[in-house]
């Protein structure tokens, strides 16, 4: 069946249903980032393959609305299917809440599946259209009816994430959780984020790729803790460690007549952007619902003083695959074919190799020259570089251990670069030493943060058209909330025991594209009359190539920072290597 | 009438009416940010005369909230008033509204005058105590049946801002105003805010002191244009002005009669932060009202460029009267007798010597050593320093001229200073220097820059409580937004045209305070692949202290921004000086 036939059939059904116009976003019940087979119904009606679009069918239209990132990807696999691409983000070009505004007539139904829209979401499209006199019709996933292989939810097995790992037991969180409702007077406190779910009860899965979540939902109420999952995924193990820590198990399905089943009157916390439609609808009407960001997703992203510590050792493990992985493409390039996908899969292997490793906490960015300047390039079995000696080559990896989860971008040179790579790359340092060594007031939020990292870019007309850092999780989802680093404004504040990345770049399109990405975590600087400062202690070790700097554009403070930061690489990696990487090791680390 | 009797017979009255407790704001009819003598019952009442503060009085309580730079002072003029200090934002410190939640019964009734409560006020205030079953009087102004001598409500007469200080006629004002009346489908605009009605008609007038605004309301509809206005503030020149214009001009009481003849389903758009409970209620119920910023208060925020002409110009008369002060100064310590009230005259008698002077913009704050330490000290008849050739003094004043509005802070050595006093004011000079100089995308907000300008500071552990720059008005109020320059978040974007101050600071309570303030206009810089760029022109020409910096601790772009400042200083305003001064102005901006 192609693309066509599907919009077809699915044309039909919606006559049948009275439906003028559906949505398929790309998002499970859970609104994961990324979301498992089962639930790419956007990808299987569009074709496009990317991360992020909303698709909507009318009974003459199919439209596809992406961002940037993917503009020239959709073209290409959107050809013959009668799609049109709605660019996101470009002058004229409307959301597609506005297009549903501007082209329904009063008296159409709007469909979508409510299992896979988030109440917020439901809601603010109900709000924009209120005035229109539309039906939404949220009871059917008719993608589900006409998706014949349509891959099965994943079964894997839950695993336990022991105590010498989280440092807390799940009875722990669980009492934190508790207190926190007692302040709020809320009497159940519904969890949808599956991240949230597994910190919360200390168990791990493999049922989503990079993402070492299992499919679940949790629910808190003063005195019990349930946990709803297929109870295929739970051995035995699992099952006593939960009931030791009180944790009772539901099935997934459960969930809904839990909720429904909840007392008249009773307050429920709960964050409408992680919680569906579907199941949204099921509390009680009486129900007194507080909105909020889930308390487990502020709690989640202080890391403690154990999971500090398996973090550090997670990244020295790390960077010692990523400096045999630099030290290999130096011995070879030139001598053997090396494509980006190669050099991928080749990394994949030294990680392998590290302790502990379970899998890539997202796929690989391997992106040589011209291709790097898409920022979230992604080589193909059909379309893919060889490297050359000569120009810049940028990896942004990552990988989950027991102990830990990584993120980290180099950006390297595989022969002669020209002056503008060097400065561009040189002004990407400044920028990245420049946050990385603030000392900033308690209070201070990310937002407030990154113009520091942009600062020495900007002076020179350059800027990157991403965020500057992102929350990493704990053997968990390698981006996390609550805080970030952005242009676009979030008010929570950075605070001890927070890890975020900072990754600024250069990106010239056709030419050659720059990142340099490490992770730190918060921690207390000084205190004085003015407050208690806080600064980033860094957790990545991995050099920074200097065939790339332009040292005249450094000061003194820049080129100090970049030394101690090489002892600190050597110091700390020196011991896991072989005598000849070593000696590598030290010449890639020399001062300057 | 001591304060405790004006108490009591406020207790009177409410007994009287039936009001449980009564609240006494510091405001005006528009929320003027410096009331007329006439609207200021919360100094009446309490005694207490800083600028801002709010009362609540009970039958047997009598309370008075204020911020951190009146904590002294108010303890000095409550003393045997009976009422208790209510500290703001000290932790454990309720605000008055929750004082009121948690001190009120249910059927108790809270009172205040609803002309003088903003709307937005007056609906926190409801929103936050209404489960408490809490009636709202805002009919009554108790304050004024108890206050004998009250002043009138100024009586100024209004005077023209001539075109060629305005640039814009009123009718082409009102043009765009129309223009975006009409995009939002609005049938009538009702501005309440002093400075902009005194913007948008071209107007000026004496009716608050430092603030040359006319005490009136503005209400544009489709085709008509009213100044509602008390008629003996409007001479004949005035009238025809306005008349040629197609203003038409109302009584100032004709506001609440035209309100409340609005036709019914009309769309009004107003700022309820800027429009009074009294007004607001007036309203027909069945109008929809747009509820958001005041559009002229952001046409009025981006100067257009016979503004930013004549402030230029405004800026070096200020300039020419401040090098004569700090000279005079200069060749009087020591010699007679300078105290920081006769110096602040000085300074006024050489601002008046200046062409199209008409006032100061604030009062002068002259705060010698310690006392320029509480950043808004302002020195009193009954207690003040003399200033000696030791440590340092600071000037933060400005000047209302017709062509336009100024305001600057220096901090002078006026003898030998400590290193710490030096070393304090050179990382306040590297803050300034930081943003000063920055370029910056399009887009960015004040919010964002801010850090720019504390960040050398924190990396000392140093930080000042307050923001770092604020909008300047156009011989209008020295302090305006739409923008501004601070950590507490205002979505508000940078744009050409924009003036703004930039005056980080350091105090160390006891010892000594400093604060380099300039004002800047936002201007265009280039325009690359990565969008617009913009950067601050400086306005201000007025050396800072060479005497107070360590030079060790500046780098050589900072340096450099120093002595070309310098020569900009020089090269503006020596021709304005005689001989005497002009070899001192020298001296004084030698490069370093």
């Amino acid at each position: 069946m192609n693309i066509k036939e599907r919009v077809n059939k699915l044309r039909n059904l919606m006559s049948k249903k009275g439906v003028t116009a559906y949505i398929i976003p790309t998002a499970d019940p859970h609104q994961s980032e990324y979301p498992a087979d089962r639930y790419k119904s956007r990808a299987w009606i569009s074709g496009f393959t990317g991360s992020a679009g909303t698709v909507v069918i009318t009974l003459d239209k199919a439209l596809l609305w992406t961002d940037g990132r993917y503009f020239i990807q959709a073209e290409d696999e959107l050809k013959e299917t009668g799609y049109d691409l709605m660019k996101m983000g470009v002058s004229g070009v409307p959301t597609y809440i506005q297009w549903l505004e501007d082209n329904l007539n009063k008296g159409d139904s709007i469909g979508f599946d409510g299992e896979v829209f988030s109440e917020s979401s439901a809601e603010k499209l109900e709000k924009k259209l209120k005035d229109k006199d539309i039906k939404f019709i949220s009871d059917y996933d008719l993608i589900d009816k006409i998706w014949s292989d349509r891959p099965d939810v994943p079964r894997s097995e839950a695993f336990i994430h022991e105590i010498k790992y989280t440092g807390l037991t799940s009875k722990e969180k669980i009492e934190k959780v508790r207190k926190y409702m007692e302040d709020k007077k809320a009497n159940y406190f519904l969890i949808g984020g599956l991240d949230d779910i597994a910190w919360l009860y200390n168990i791990r899965g493999k049922d989503v790729a990079n993402n070492p979540v299992v499919i679940s939902y949790g629910i808190i109420s003063k005195d019990k803790a349930y946990l709803c999952v297929d109870k295929d995924k739970i051995n035995e193990e699992v099952k006593s460690f939960l009931q030791e820590n009180s944790v009772k198990i539901k099935d997934y399905e459960e969930v809904d007549s839990f909720v429904k089943s909840i007392e008249e009157d009773s307050t429920i916390l709960l964050d409408k952007r992680k919680i569906n439609r579907r199941l949204y609808n099921g509390i009680p009407s009486e129900c007194n619902i507080i909105n909020q960001m889930d308390i487990t997703t502020k709690l989640k992203g202080k890391k403690n003083e154990t999971e500090i510590k398996n973090q550090k050792n997670a990244y020295i493990k790390d960077g010692v695959a990523l400096v045999k992985f630099f030290h290999w493409i130096d011995q070879n390039i030139g001598k053997k074919e090396i494509t980006e996908i190669t050099a991928s899969e080749k990394l994949e292997e030294f990680r392998r190799e590290e302790d502990l490793f379970i899998e890539p906490s997202f796929d690989t960015i391997s992106a040589y020259r011209a291709n790097a300047a898409m920022a979230h390039y992604s080589a193909r079995e059909d379309s893919y570089a060889v490297l050359e000696p000569k120009g810049m080559y940028l990896v942004d990896s990552g990988g989950q251990y027991l102990d830990g989860t990584t993120d980290i971008t180099r950006t390297v040179a595989l022969g002669k670069l020209t002056e503008e790579e060097k400065k561009d790359f040189t002004l990407t340092l400044k920028g990245h030493i420049n946050l990385i060594t603030a000392k900033f007031l308690e209070g201070t939020t990310g937002h407030q943060l990154d113009i520091l990292c942009r600062y020495p870019l900007w002076q020179e007309g350059l800027d990157y058209n991403h965020g500057t850092g992102h929350g990493v999780g704990y053997v968990l989802n390698v981006h996390e909330g609550p805080h970030n680093i952005a242009s676009v404004h979030n008010n929570v504040s950075m605070e001890k025991g927070m890890i975020v990345s900072i990754e600024p770049g250069v990106y010239k399109a056709g030419n050659h594209g720059i990142r340099i990405e490490n992770i730190v975590v918060v921690d207390e600087d000084t205190k004085t009359e003015s407050g208690q400062f806080l600064n980033f202690e860094v957790l990545s070790f991995v050099p920074i190539d200097l065939n790339c700097i332009n040292p005249s554009l450094l000061d003194t403070k820049e080129k100090n920072w970049l030394n101690d930061y090489h002892k600190g690489v050597y110091k700390k990696l020196s011991q896991f290597l072989d005598e000849e990487e070593r000696d590598w090791l030290k010449e890639e680390t020399r001062s300057i």
